[in-house]
């Protein structure tokens, strides 16, 4: 395998899985050449003009869409740890005796372990996507056939919109469907709220077929997926467990470091002026982002001011802070809890979005830009704030990318994280994998102090005289290692299990075995 | 020009404006090949971060766009009469000397009128899309300088999907938008109900301007036009004349003629079942066909059942079905009064569609075929059903085709229209310009008579002993001519001013000049 350094320093392959790849070429230097993936025209005339493209089961649903040797296969993860379509697909490729399958899922989650069996024999070669848990371990450890390959949501759609990766077949579990292969994640007992990681899926696979349990008389409304990208219609029993599906309640956090994190993160953005009347925000789905959405609140309710929008991920507190009016829209990619779902059923300003709108590189823009400040989690960050948020400093493959990658484009991007993690340093001279460059990377708050880029003369100007607690990300770095002791680094093997891919499909680092 | 007898006998040219033709082959009988049109890959690094894309006006928008010789501009006719758009675009090329443009509107009206100087000097080359009043008597009289081409709403959705024409610039007008280009039609002075017609321009021009008279803050709300595939934005004082784009009531026909044809209309889908309770129907705007939901509805309430969905147009009454409860959705595709825009903004259920989800003949299937009965007008049918919609029997160009063709597929088509207009008879041996095959076309329901399609064993059944007064389609043609005379064919030119696609995009029919 060969390896070149790129544009951030790291040694990354120039081919993987037989592709050839491209290096990191810096934020916004890399300029795609050519045209969008053109899928094949289809007629009419091959589909039952009465719309009923109902077949018997998921069996029946994949022979039909020609499944074979090699082929990708993509799902997606509304339904989260309690998805109950991949492993079916992978059971009945095993059944059929197909070998060699990429899984293309917008993440993989516990519930998924059950894959391993099939990596292991051989019936699927590779994941492109997420991987946490056993799976994570499985493929850090160099047990995967092929090389794994992570992207960031936005970064999913732009490689299958660009063609870099062919879809073969979609399959799009669904809440609510029709027969002719509209649906949402709206309504019915698998209910998720929006099916937007599914988007590109439906667009540009070759077949797509659509899973419910909740088949209703066309029109499904809204048609989140649309019924014209579809080939078949499944219906069965249960698409997914619903309490795995989505959790009753969020709750915020408890803990009081993280608790001070988050009101340190809220201080600093009402004192540097980014919290302003018809401000936007997006905060995650942690605990301490949580937080820091209802410190915004308060900050908001005490100065009579209301935000233009917040991005979601979506929760009761998002949702509350809607109905209370604090916040005009909801722009919401993902909803975590029964009150978003309620929340974007019944409010017409709770809007569902999808990586395309919110954060596709390779499009005339996308929302990430417009958002005033995004509150995001890391795993590691170094002195020049170039962070990690898929391995953790033991080189294992722990985390998705995520909306990660694509929320760095907002205007303040601030990362609210303890300085140290089980005696582990969180700020380090090198993180073990890069994800994001530091110069995306604004605002440092740990418990110990606050960090701003040296690049937002700004945001320094403005915290100067705050009576915030600021400091050089060096000075804090030296703070954990004087308490913990300076971390060792890492000693991982050669072999490139996976690589990290950057919003515009450039390799930004490569994740090695950990041996 | 090379002409061929195509699959329903008419001679059509195998090429026009240098373009290679398909002659028409039959209902579902043509299969595309190839893949769909693919637009270059843009970057977000092309535009601005903060996603403002604001302009000062529209010509700087078109230089920007690279306006020049030989280009395809789009529009849509949202604004229908009151569009004040399309003449500025032209008005400003003619300022900047460029020429042999391709005008590609989604409908032109009379006020478009303006443009007939620069299709005399040059400056538009020809026009693609519906003609009528003083453009469609220019394009008839053979002094249009390339040939025109008329498409049905689906048609021009294929056309742009399938790459049969590449749009250079598309620009939307848009009652509501925002800088970054999300655009929707619901609010401001300039409401029309939705921009699905301008959707397919969006998707796949190569440079996208919105237009607005209504920019608000980031996010503009419903998006129907993605900001994500906007290049530039404009506000400008006024983009209609509000009385123009939309009436402020619609009206039923008091004509006693028409409305026994609306009645008789209902009455037989009453007797042979079609209305039944989650049955489906689509009827236009046109007077008559208003009065036919009339009617529907009395049945439906006096049958105490209810419709699973109305495609629109939708107007007054249709909304009022809504709000009764007789309709569960209206799937809109055009408002054309403001109580469909006031219900479109407020009814969940009231849903805007495009011509793709409803009329493209190249997906994996369209909404039209669901629909249960669709209610047609026509200009000329002949005994084996074919029917025109495009032409009168003068010869000259006097309708846009619209979602016309695209309806015939859905599950009966009924054409409720006098046996003669004018002493001239509408059942004729020949139409002057076939718009859709016979086969496609069920009833024929005129004062004097109903005719079913011998190939509707099926109605021919069940209307048999139900009192209505079934005809022969020749036992009616017979009638109009003992009463008016066998109408003379009209003599026209050899030259071809225009051609009609089929939805597919074949050539079914050739529009000879009128002499």
């Amino acid at each position: 395998m060969k390896l070149v350094k790129n544009a951030i320093g790291r040694l990354v392959p120039t081919e993987i899985n037989g592709e050839k790849q491209i290096p990191y070429q810096g934020v916004d230097k890399y300029k795609a050449k050519g045209v969008k993936y053109a899928v094949k025209i289809p007629s009419n005339s091959d589909f039952p003009r009465d719309g009923n493209k109902t077949v018997a089961n998921l069996k029946d649903a994949l022979i039909k869409s020609g499944l074979k040797d090699g082929m990708t296969i993509s799902t997606h993860h509304h339904f989260r740890n309690g998805d109950l379509i991949a492993n079916q697909i992978f059971d009945i490729a095993k059944e059929l005796g197909v070998k060699n399958l990429r899984w293309y899922p917008s993440a993989s989650f516990p519930c998924h372990e059950h894959l391993i069996q099939y990596l292991e024999d051989g019936t699927i070669n590779r994941i492109e996507g997420s991987m946490n848990g056993a799976l994570g371990r499985f493929c850090s450890l160099g047990e995967m056939k092929g090389t794994a390959v992570l992207r960031s949501h936005g970064g999913r759609y732009q490689a299958v919109q660009d063609g870099e990766v062919k879809i073969d077949i979609a399959v799009i579990g669904a809440a609510c469907a029709d027969p002719f292969g509209n649906a949402n994640g709206l309504y019915g007992q698998s209910a998720s709220g929006l099916l937007g990681f599914a988007l590109a899926d439906s667009e540009y696979a070759d077949k797509v077929i659509v899973v419910t349990d909740n088949m209703v008389k066309f029109p499904c409304i809204p048609w989140q997926i649309q019924g014209n990208h579809v080939d078949y219609t499944v219906e069965m029993d249960k698409v997914g467990i619903p309490e795995k599906i989505i959790s009753g309640t969020t709750k915020i956090t408890k803990s009081p470091d993280r608790l001070l994190l988050a009101e340190m993160t809220a201080e600093f953005c009402d004192v540097t002026g980014i919290i302003h009347d018809g401000f936007s925000f997006q905060t995650g789905a942690g605990g301490t982002s949580l937080s820091v959405s209802q410190y915004f609140a308060d900050i908001m309710r005490k100065r009579d001011i209301k935000a233009r929008f917040a991005r979601g991920g979506s929760n009761k507190y998002l949702v509350s802070m809607l109905e209370e009016g604090l916040i005009e829209y909801i722009l919401d990619g993902q909803t975590f809890d029964l009150e978003g779902v309620r929340s974007m059923a019944e409010n017409n300003n709770h809007v569902w979005s999808s990586p395309f709108t919110s954060y596709n590189y390779h499009s005339k823009g996308n929302f990430a830009g417009l958002v005033d400040v995004v509150i995001l989690g890391a795993t590691e960050v170094d002195v020049n704030f170039n962070a990690n948020v898929a391995t953790h400093s033991d080189g294992y493959l722990l985390h998705g990318i995520g909306g990660w990658q694509n929320c760095l484009f907002s205007k303040t991007v601030i990362l609210p994280i303890p300085l140290f993690r089980d005696r582990i340093p969180v700020i380090r001279d090198e993180v073990t994998t890069v994800c994001g460059p530091g110069e995306l990377i604004d605002v440092i708050v740990t418990e110990r102090g606050i960090a701003i880029n040296p690049l937002r003369t700004d945001l320094i100007e403005k915290a100067k005289d705050s009576g915030l607690l600021i400091k050089t990300i060096h000075e804090l770095k030296e703070e954990a290692e004087r308490i913990c002791g300076k971390p060792e680094k890492v000693e991982l093997g050669d072999e490139v299990v996976a690589v990290i891919k950057w919003v515009d499909g450039t390799v930004i680092d490569a994740v090695r075995r950990v041996i």
